[in-house]
């Protein structure tokens, strides 16, 4: 449906079960730079498959999808600036583009649902709140940036079960980084999130906090490359991958 | 004692509870591919930390450290041919350098050993035995070869304990990759290995199998890069990394 140019609504809800993923599509001279930033910061850029210079086939997660045209909407980026948004990047694909598939959150939220823990930007009808925060990313060539986070509010109990669940996926940005004190990490308002929306936190809720996926995307705004391709926001590629075969126990 | 010159003997046993690593020295020119072939096949090249260009000093592992001098003993490769061993690499260092430090299975023995798991070669004073399979690593660039594995026999109570213990640290090769029949996974001979040595399997255990860190540098060799230096087997960089730092859970 998506590439026949059905489907160009974001994808939240859509194969339920199946990994969703951020895409970041760079020319091959940044790729090395932007491979050692998500190496070297596995919590925030989780990475689930880089494909072969110039191909837009993704042969391990989605061996019959097509990187060019599966996605419902994309957003082209020039010079760190935002271009265009369309619904197919077939005629702006070039020879030398390096595809980088990210795990996104969507797949450690289902588990906490299944396990009663509430996700208040959903029962909000919100997106989620994300933050940036003091903790400086290890930079890597001309990569570098703050660590980006969500946050999630809860109960001190769920945060315990919250960590313990997210544990089991290292490969979709795993543990929490922070839990409580928002100044601690260098987050002075609360109420007023760097990207997504504000949700309500209840008296007896603690703020849990993530590594989020807008860190590689910030970082590499942050450093103008000439040309960059992403997802537009909620807009994900489809994996062939059970959420489950992230959990590495 | 290391960089000076005053240990040149195997790193076993020394600095107990501290992570060793294995080494990759390549040309800039081979770094690229080589950063994917581990990023395509985490369970035989988990990454612990890779330098930047021309830089001997990993800042994340062991910021004071140097990998020119802190290995007893490096290994020296021309074209795919052992060159010459040597306790010190300061006079061979080039500009474009990127070093690789890759997980060992060391960082997973002392839990099992702890657990009460038998340590079959360790028992027997042999090394361990590793075994090429007809499992294909996922190829990147110019790198592709067989997953190589380590064997370890047990009791299958034991191998199901092994498979929790190991699967909390999947950035040191995480849980096996096989238990029990070994021509299931190409292995004709389980007491000729093709490297290291042959344990004794008693009637009552099962071989288990783990990914192991040969698999990266056999990729590498077969490839016949130019120049690239290793440490000499056994002989391995100690990090400060404590082991249990990398459990997930």
């Amino acid at each position: 449906m998506i590439r026949k140019g059905d489907w160009t609504k974001p994808t939240t809800g859509l194969a339920p079960g199946y990994t969703q993923a951020n895409l970041v599509i760079l020319p091959k001279k940044y790729a090395y730079d932007f491979l050692l930033f998500c190496m070297r910061n596995p919590k925030t850029c989780p990475l689930i498959e880089v494909t072969d210079v110039g191909s837009s086939i993704p042969h391990k997660t989605a061996p019959d999808g097509d990187l060019k045209t599966d996605l419902p909407k994309y957003r082209i980026y020039r010079n760190g600036e935002f271009a265009e948004e369309v619904t197919d990047i077939t005629s702006y694909w070039q020879d030398d583009f390096v595809s980088f598939l990210i795990g996104c959150s969507f797949t450690f939220e289902k588990p906490l649902l299944e396990n009663g823990i509430p996700i208040r930007y959903i029962e909000e009808g919100r997106n989620v709140s994300m933050y940036k925060t003091n903790i400086a990313c290890e930079s890597a060539g001309i990569f570098e940036g703050p660590v980006v986070v969500s946050m999630r509010p809860m109960k001190p109990a769920e945060a315990i079960r919250a960590t313990q669940i997210t544990s089991r996926f290292p490969s979709v940005h795993g543990a929490p980084i922070h839990i409580g004190d928002p100044s601690l990490i260098g987050i002075d308002a609360i109420d007023s999130p760097d990207f997504g929306d504000a949700v309500t936190i209840h008296e007896d809720e603690v703020p849990v906090f993530w590594g989020c996926g807008v860190t590689p995307q910030a970082a590499v705004m942050a450093s103008k490359p000439e040309l960059v391709i992403t997802h537009a926001p909620g807009h994900m590629f489809i994996t062939d991958v059970k959420d489950e075969e992230h959990a590495v126990i």
